[in-house]
C-alpha cells in the first residue's frame, strides 16, 4: 500500500507540476484529470435503483430515533444535516454515554466515496446503514428489533412496499440499508471549486486558485483525489513523520483491524475533503479543531512538505472553495407507535 | 384548588348536560363555550412580537445541539417535530445518560398552555426555553458558555441583531428564551375536530361526535378544556381515587415543588389534549403507553366515573380527532464552530 502510494505520488508530481503562472485553463485542464465536479443529477446506485418513493423511506429512517434501542439516537443525531452532516465532536457520544472511537464523518456526498468508515470496511452507503445501528456504542439495535419496530407501523410496512414494490416481503434490514443509502445519495452539495471546474473563473478567489495549485503541486492531491477530494484510497497516516499520539492514538491500528496485515496498520482512508471547511474537528481522532493546523499536519506527516505560511494560507482558502450547498431537506412525519412497537430502553438489549 | 375543581365540574356538567339526540349544532354550541378552534394566524406572545426574523433564529436555536454543553442534545432532541413535538419515552435521557423526572411534553400547540411544565413553573415559553438549557438531566449548559457559543458565530449575533434590532447588546439568554418562544408560535396543528368547531359536521365521524359529547358529560372537559383542552389549569392527581404509584410516583409531589403549598400535594397541569394520540406515553410518570387505558385511568382517578365500553372507545376515537397536521419544517443550516466556540464536554460544566 505504501509503496503503491509513493507511486502514485511520483506520477502525479510528475504530470502536474505547474507553474505559478500557469492560466486557468492549464490549471482546470490538470485539475479535471485529477477531479471530477459533482454531477447535476442523482448518482447511479449499484443494484439499488433511486426512486422517489425510496429516498422518502429512507429519508424517514434516517431520522427516526426508534432506530436506536434507547429512542435517543438516528442517523441524524450524529449526521446531523444541519451542521455540515456530522456532529462537531471528537468522538461521538452514544448509547449509555458512551464514547465512539472514530470522528464521525460527514454524510454529505458520502455517496462518492469508494468505501465507508474510516477503515473502508463497508463497501457501499447501504451496507454502512446498517453498522452504527448495531453498534454498542452507537444505537446499540438488533436487527430483530428494528425490523419488529418497523413492522409494528403499518404505515412503515406501506412506504417499504412502495419503495420495494417487486418484493414479497420487503421489510428487511438489508433494505432498510438500501433505502438509508437512496436518501443520502441526495445529500450532494455543489461548490464554488464545482463551478471553477465547470468553466467559471469568477467562482474562486485568486488565493483560492492559488491554493488549489499549490494542493496539487505540493502533493495533496495524490491522495485526495476524485469526486470528494479523497474516500477513494487508502494511506498510511504518518508516511514521512508520524504525528503525536493525540492525533495518532497508537490503540487505532485503522485498516489494520479489517484486513489483519501488518502493511495496513495505521493505514486509513484518504478523508474526502467536501465541507472540510464546517466539519470540525479533523482526522479520525477528531482532535485537532483548526483546518490551518490539520493542513499543516498532513504536509508534514504525509509529504514531508514544509510549506511557506502564505501556501498554507492558500491551501486553507482553497479548502473553502469545497463547502457547498445543502440541500433543502423538510423533516419528515413519522409515524406514531402502537401496542407492538418495541418499548425504548437505556439498558443494553439482549 | 381541589374545591375550584370541584365547582367547575359541577358548573360544566349542569351547563354542558347534553342528551345523545343533540344535534350537532347545539352540540356545536355548548362545544364552543367550552373549547376554542386554534386561530388561523400565529398568536400574539406578550411582549415579544412574531417577526419572521425572529422565527428564523428561534428556528436555528431549537435545533441547535451546541445549546447543550455536550452539543449532543438540542431542543428537538427531546422535542422532536418529526413525532409528535416530543420524544416517545416515559421520561427523557439527557446529559450523562441520565433519566429526566417528569415525560417530556410535545411543543406542538404549546404555546396556547397558560403556563409550562408539568407544575406550571414556567409562565410562558420564553421562560420555559432556559429551563431545560440549564437542568443538569437535561442539557446541562449554562447561561454564560451558552452565550459564548453564540458570540463565537458571527452568523448568530448577526441574527440576533436582525430579530431584537432595537437593542444594542442583543445576544442575551433571555433573548434566546424569546426567539425560542417565536418560534414555538408557529408550531400550530389545526385538526379535525377545529374543522368540526369551526362548522365542518363531516370532519368528525359519528364515533368521535359522541366521543365528545361523552367528554363533556362526564366531566372531562372541565379540566381539559380551552384551545388545547388542557394547559390551563392546576388539578390534585387522584382527586376521586389515587392511580398506582407506577402512574403516581409517591416521591414527585408535582405543583408543591413549585409552591410548598399541602394543597398542591400531588397538584399537576391538566395535560393539553392536542395530539395526545401521536404522543404516547402518557402522564407526568410516562408509563402508560396506551391511549385508552389513559382515558380509563383518567375517568377513575378523576372523575369516579365507571365508563361503559363503547362510551371509552367514543372517547378515544374523539381524541383522535385532536392530531392536527404539523407544518412542514425545513432544517435550518447552523453556522459552523470557530476557534472561539466552547468544545462540547459529556463532563459536567463547571
Amino acid at each position: 500500500m505504501a509503496s503503491l502510494f509513493r507511486s502514485i505520488l511520483a506520477l502525479s508530481v510528475a504530470t502536474a507540476a505547474l507553474t505559478a503562472s500557469a492560466n486557468a485553463n492549464e490549471l482546470r485542464e490538470t485539475a479535471l484529470e485529477i477531479f471530477d465536479p459533482v454531477p447535476s443529477t442523482l448518482p447511479a446506485l449499484e443494484g439499488n435503483p433511486v426512486t422517489p418513493e425510496k429516498v422518502e423511506l429512507g429519508k424517514a429512517l434516517f431520522f427516526d430515533p426508534r432506530m436506536s434501542s434507547s429512542g435517543v439516537f438516528s442517523c441524524a443525531s450524529c449526521h446531523n444535516l444541519a451542521t455540515g452532516g456530522d456532529d462537531n465532536m471528537p468522538t461521538s457520544i452514544g448509547h449509555g454515554w458512551q464514547t465512539g472511537p472514530r470522528n464521525a464523518p460527514t454524510v454529505l456526498n458520502a455517496v462518492f466515496n469508494e468505501a465507508q468508515f474510516w477503515d473502508g470496511r463497508a463497501a457501499d452507503l447501504a451496507e454502512q446503514a446498517k453498522g452504527p445501528v448495531q453498534a454498542g456504542v452507537e444505537m446499540a439495535n438488533t436487527p430483530e428489533n428494528l425490523l419488529a419496530t418497523l413492522n409494528s407501523m403499518q404505515q412503515y410496512v406501506d412506504w417499504f412496499e412502495a419503495a420495494f414494490p417487486e418484493e414479497g416481503e420487503p421489510v428487511t434490514f438489508d433494505n432498510f440499508g438500501r433505502a438509508v443509502e437512496a436518501f443520502q445519495a441526495t445529500l450532494i452539495t455543489p461548490a464554488p471549486f464545482d463551478a471553477w471546474l465547470n468553466g467559471d473563473d469568477a467562482a474562486m478567489t485568486e488565493q483560492q486558485v492559488e491554493g488549489l495549485e499549490v494542493f496539487i503541486n505540493a502533493g495533496c492531491a495524490s491522495c485526495h483525489s476524485g469526486v470528494n477530494l479523497g474516500g477513494n484510497g487508502y494511506y498510511p497516516f504518518g508516511l514521512v513523520e508520524r504525528p503525536g499520539a493525540d492525533i495518532l492514538p497508537p490503540d487505532d491500528k485503522g485498516r489494520y483491524q479489517v484486513t489483519a496485515t501488518v502493511d495496513d496498520e495505521y493505514v486509513f482512508r484518504a478523508s474526502p475533503l467536501r465541507n472540510i471547511a464546517v466539519t470540525a474537528p479533523y482526522f479520525h481522532s477528531g482532535n485537532v479543531w483548526d483546518l490551518r493546523t490539520a493542513v499543516v499536519v498532513m504536509a508534514e506527516s504525509q509529504l514531508g512538505a514544509d510549506l511557506a505560511e502564505e501556501e498554507i494560507d492558500a491551501v486553507v482558502a482553497f479548502l473553502d472553495a469545497l463547502t457547498g450547498e445543502v440541500p433543502e431537506v423538510t423533516l419528515p412525519l413519522l409515524p406514531a407507535e402502537t401496542a407492538e412497537t418495541p418499548r425504548p430502553t437505556g439498558e443494553v438489549l439482549e
